[in-house]
């Protein structure tokens, strides 16, 4: 059996990384096995126990197959036997058909026989509930107890298209084309609808794992397994649920720096947790967290299956562009301009060409023509002005990628116009993806033209998207790594206000052990001072500085902008008196009275932009940070952007220069650029603040005033929530 | 000849209804011809004119064809004449490709003869710069004198599928299906390839038009053609420009009522018109009139090629939803969760089934299925399985619409479980969509299957969005004819304003002239008084009212807040001297020192919502109205909605329930909700006065308090910009 470290001699792979579990090496017994035995294996045409054999034999298995049935002696022509125990050779991996209630022992068989990997394809696990939760448990224990690895249950199979294995170990009625794209599938009916799919495209795989129940081998298992396999270069996962984020998240963060990894999530729209306190809570959708953690590791999301495929052509089939300066050559007006709609949503630009370009493109086109960018040779273009052109354009160092586009006229033969646009492209390390917009026919003997590497695509604005893909991936995949933040944080004092508040079972925060808190951890609040009384006004007023805000403190009043309740901008005694009174007058008119405790007065930051800084907690990806622009219509402006915990100095950065309102930061309205660093680092410090307690629930520290200098940046208010249990 | 008018008995067809042009009976002579020629007929195979020789015979023209070519005798083994001229039949049509210099003559040769339409191919018109826009003035004036009409130049030609017609007066080498929509294209190219396109989703078309340079006839003379035409049920449309919007928006909005309009319109992202001075200019990007033009008219907009064929396929096979309540049912959970994700999105609801459909569902499906929605049958669902329940749902008075998403197993035969979905939505006044995860064969094979009517999908989010559409469409049919606002307005006393301002050859109004001029038109402003001098305040104060807010009056300071210009919330004489002295004292610290007018007393609102109010004028489109969430950070919110001039009260109340804000007028955070009825009045008047005066190039109100009665809400501040040209 072929080791996974001797197929690379790289020598990073001989000493395993340690973050690498050792036991994916382990994975071998399943994907690399010398030998089969099919346990529910079937002579019954339609069955899944005989439509896996059969697909065994007909993929070419370059291993041993032995059909496992007690009730038949010859299967599909060969030798069958009554249990896995009666093989007489060593069987590696089983695939395991039987119907659920047998499935444990025939899972007991394999450990004993020394079976290395099971794949479960049989359901009644998991997914039936309460009785299938059992069955799982002990299945899992034989695994345990044996030693062995398991992919599903509740599964379609698994393929390794390796000319060493060409084994297809599923029931798929399409027999895949070997390749480099590595597939995992959370659901089998969309594992079987998507490799029909690959193939149409003439997508060729390397792996293909249906993950089923996931009860013991998990996508990351399998993201590890085939991190530096060099027979894989691209990664598609369907995906509609996350087992272990963090672990997801460690794992493609360094994987997405090598191979890119492209994913469709289901389930966008599920409802979200309960019902929030907070800003950061109630902004908080159910989808923002896979949203963010997908960013964050640098994972592309394709919104469809259609769009993941059409991210895995381009991918598949071209280079990488170095930039995002795309050119468009066509034969019609009408696509390119569909074309140039959807460039800048793509993230990507309209490459502006050379004079020299404009000049060498010009000579040999219609007068007629346009050789500006998109360039438009009209409708009597054949495939010797496309390649051409292309070649033009191609060479033009403010290019980074092309798309050609053509309509087939009445005059010209479309296959040899692909044959052309094929043949200029070929070499280039820019790269060139292909809109045919003909008939299904036309399309079809493209596809199927031999050695074609282009990426064909049907509708101009799909070859855009993949292309603008293409780009955010190699940014992503070059950024820099971010080194590790040193705060200087002082964890025992917030832990000691941590300590009171869950000594007297409280959940909510006190405004002042919030501050505790916060300030223990390196972000500053606006300095402030309690005056109960008007006479302590003045003294409260000196120990803080004028200009001053001055806000009411009542239990009774929770909106005080509403009740006038507060004042802004006070520069003498004079005004703060006068502020007091005209308050305290409207206080008194309020029924029921509330009861005043004084009021609170507090530094006042002109030119300072309020922003907000939070917390929430989701179930399943644990903290998620959001930074977005504060104040108390933070709701409203839904200008804010979630990180899942933990975060990097680059995502609090991208965090911040995401927002709509980053513009309010650099200077806006004459106003001095503000310290926006300031703000970062406090982003950094709450992230290390949820690292070192996992009883925060959520936190909102709304407004936090960011001015012109580190100095000028605190906080002004916050509300802070609690698990007492967890302290 | 069919008439028009003789095949629709509609008593309101026989009397023309007044808007409509007389001149559009006339386009019967392009479309429904008894005879045509071919200027330019050709022998040689490739060539336009031999190819659409070709495609009127092989398409089974019921008219006379009549080639013309000096050159040749005999062309296609018909009698070819040197000239329209020496044809001695009547000749109701012409076709005419000849090279460019020839066009004219050709032309005349029509005019002369009696020809009623020309359909011009070729090019070398408008689109070539000043050569051509000479050709095409000429050509216009010879039809003008002739009283011929003209589709073109340099388009691909036009079709009309009637049996009684059976026209195919284009060079598409795909003969057209027969089918109720109507297509007309912007494109000759993207004509072709959305022709061959529908051909193979199965979807026939009445009549097709490539307009070309739409030099005289022109999209909406179409519309109008075919608003009443029983063989047309459906229009599509392939946009790059607007000819007349206003004329489209008149004959949209009607045709809406009756059939649907599908829109693909190109270039959304053209760069915007010149830079702009008000809020409401720069808010407004380059595809936002588009964008609301069509919404207004009730066309319904699709993003992509793709997106126009998925909704034309759910319009042409299927009935519309009565609401927007979708039922899922589905043999594979995957499909189903991408479906249940893209629900929302596409303004659509999962249905919630009745206890008596879940029971009947269960009934049949083994226990581990799903009955709530989506169904899931899992994977071993057959035909009779979908046909059973699909029908259970669509008798569920709680469905509106139903999606069956289908992965084929390896047991199932996949044409026989379509053929069951078929039968059993047969007759259903609920419209069911299919998403057929499939491979090619068995996809082609379903599309292929006599006498099916369903639209097939091959990804799920495409049926979802297509169901959107429709019930989008539905609501927008349906929606009640808008009576017209009568508003007391005093045009006089606006147009005075304008007059002195425009005798100065001034662009830009004072505040008090654009308050006069709002006045005039029911808008009412804060109350407000100018105190010179600090004596002068108290005087000011008691006309206006406490509580106040006193703004700094200067010509240098364009951005009072951030110099402590402004002041709120003053209930005093004292407060108000104190504010006085503060701002006086901080104006005194600007360098350069500032020359201070004194300061602007106004009223205070309390608990009023600041929102914005605008027009800006697009070069195509006309003025734009905009609403939105108001104050300083309204280009940082960017919570604004805009409607194409003139708009009507629905158009209002749309534009201002749209915004993410609306809740804030909606009784926010404890707030009592504010009178929305008086900020869509004051939309309403600035609508009629931008009727009234089109020399108003932008304008905005902004800050418009919204208060909790129509007393309470005013305008605060406004700038308005005009053309003193056109007063």
């Amino acid at each position: 059996m072929k080791k996974r470290t001797s197929r690379n001699p790289d020598p990073a792979e001989s000493a395993p990384s340690p973050s690498a579990p050792p036991a994916s090496a382990s994975l071998d017994g399943l994907f690399r096995p010398r030998s089969v035995a099919v346990i529910g294996a079937s002579r019954r045409r339609g069955t899944i126990g005989r439509e896996l054999l059969h697909n065994l034999l007909e993929g070419d298995f370059q291993g041993k197959v032995f059909p496992v049935n007690p009730k038949a002696d010859v299967i599909h022509s060969m030798k069958s036997y009554p249990s896995v125990l009666s093989i007489t050779d060593e069987v590696d991996m089983a695939v395991v058909v039987v119907p659920r209630d047998e499935v444990l022992q025939a899972v007991e068989d394999c450990g004993r026989k020394g079976v290395k990997g099971v794949v479960v394809l049989s359901s009644g696990f998991r997914e039936i509930g309460a009785e299938g939760i059992e069955r799982e448990r002990k299945l899992l224990a034989i695994l345990r107890r044996y030693g062995m690895r398991m992919i599903g249950p509740n599964c379609m199979g698994i393929i390794n298209a390796e000319p060493g294995y060409s084994m297809n170990a599923t029931f798929s009625p399409t027999p895949p084309v070997g390749g480099s794209i590595a597939f995992m599938s959370q659901s089998g009916a969309m594992g079987a609808a998507i490799l029909n799919h690959a193939k149409s495209l003439g997508l060729g795989i390397s792996m293909f794992a249906s993950m089923g129940n996931k009860a013991d081998v998990s996508g990351n298992d399998l993201l590890l397994y085939l991190e530096d396999d060099p027979g894989t270069s691209l990664f598609l996962l369907y995906l509609e649920s996350f087992g272990n984020p963090r672990n997801f998240t460690r794992v493609a963060r360094r994987i997405t720096r090598k191979k890119p990894i492209l994913v469709v999530k289901a389930g966008r729209t599920a409802e979200g947790a309960a019902a929030a306190v907070s800003h950061t809570g109630a902004m908080a959708g159910a989808d923002v967290a896979v949203e963010a953690l997908l960013g964050q590791c640098g994972v592309l999301r394709a919104d469809s299956i259609e769009d993941l495929f059409d991210m895995a052509m381009a991918f598949t089939f071209q280079p990488l562009p170095t930039g995002p300066r795309v050119a468009l050559l066509t034969d019609a007006g009408g696509p390119a301009i569909m074309a140039a709609d959807t460039v800048k949503a793509a993230g990507l630009k309209l490459a502006r060409f050379s004079e020299a370009t404009k000049a060498r493109l010009r000579d040999g086109l219609s007068p007629d023509a346009s050789v500006a960018n998109p360039v438009d040779m009209l409708g009597h273009s054949g495939g010797e002005d496309y390649a051409r052109c292309l070649r033009i354009i191609l060479e033009d160092e403010g290019v980074d990628g092309v798309i050609t586009l053509y309509v087939p006229p009445v005059m010209h033969d479309p296959i040899s116009v692909a044959g052309s646009i094929f043949e200029a492209a070929r070499g280039s390390t820019k790269p060139v993806l292909c809109v045919f917009m003909a008939r299904d026919e036309v399309l079809n003997a493209v596809l199927k033209m031999e050695g074609q590497k282009l990426p064909i695509f049907r509708f101009p604005e799909s070859a855009v998207k993949a292309m603008g893909a293409m780009a955010r991936y190699r940014t992503l995949r070059d950024r820099p790594v971010d080194e590790t933040p040193v705060l200087d944080v002082d964890r025992e004092a917030a832990a000691r206000v941590f300590a009171a508040a869950a000594s007297g079972n409280r959940e909510h925060l006190a405004l002042e052990e919030a501050r505790a808190v916060f300030e223990a951890y390196g972000i500053r609040f606006a300095k402030s001072r309690v005056a109960k009384t008007r006479a302590g006004l003045g003294a409260a007023a000196e120990a803080v500085g004028y200009p001053l805000v001055m806000k009411i403190l009542s239990p009774d009043i929770s909106h005080k902008t509403e009740v006038g309740g507060v004042a802004t901008d006070l520069r003498t005694k004079e005004e703060l008196l006068a502020a007091w009174d005209g308050m305290m007058d409207r206080a008194k008119a309020i029924e029921p009275r509330p009861r005043i405790e004084g009021v609170l007065l507090q530094e006042m930051r002109r030119g300072a932009q309020e922003m907000i800084l939070g917390v929430t907690t989701d179930p399943t990806f644990g903290p998620l940070l959001m930074a977005g622009i504060g104040g108390v219509l933070v709701e409203v402006a839904a200008d804010v952007a979630f990180r899942v915990h933990p975060i990097t100095p680059s995502d609090a950065a991208e965090m911040v220069a995401g927002l709509r309102g980053a513009r309010l930061l650099q200077g806006f309205r004459g106003r001095k650029p503000l310290c926006v660093e300031a703000y970062r680092d406090a982003l950094l410090r709450l992230d290390r603040l949820v690292a070192d307690f996992e009883g925060i629930v959520e936190l909102d520290i709304n407004p936090f005033m960011v001015g012109e200098t580190a100095g000028d940046c605190v906080a002004v208010d916050a509300r802070m929530r609690i698990d007492p249990t967890k302290f």
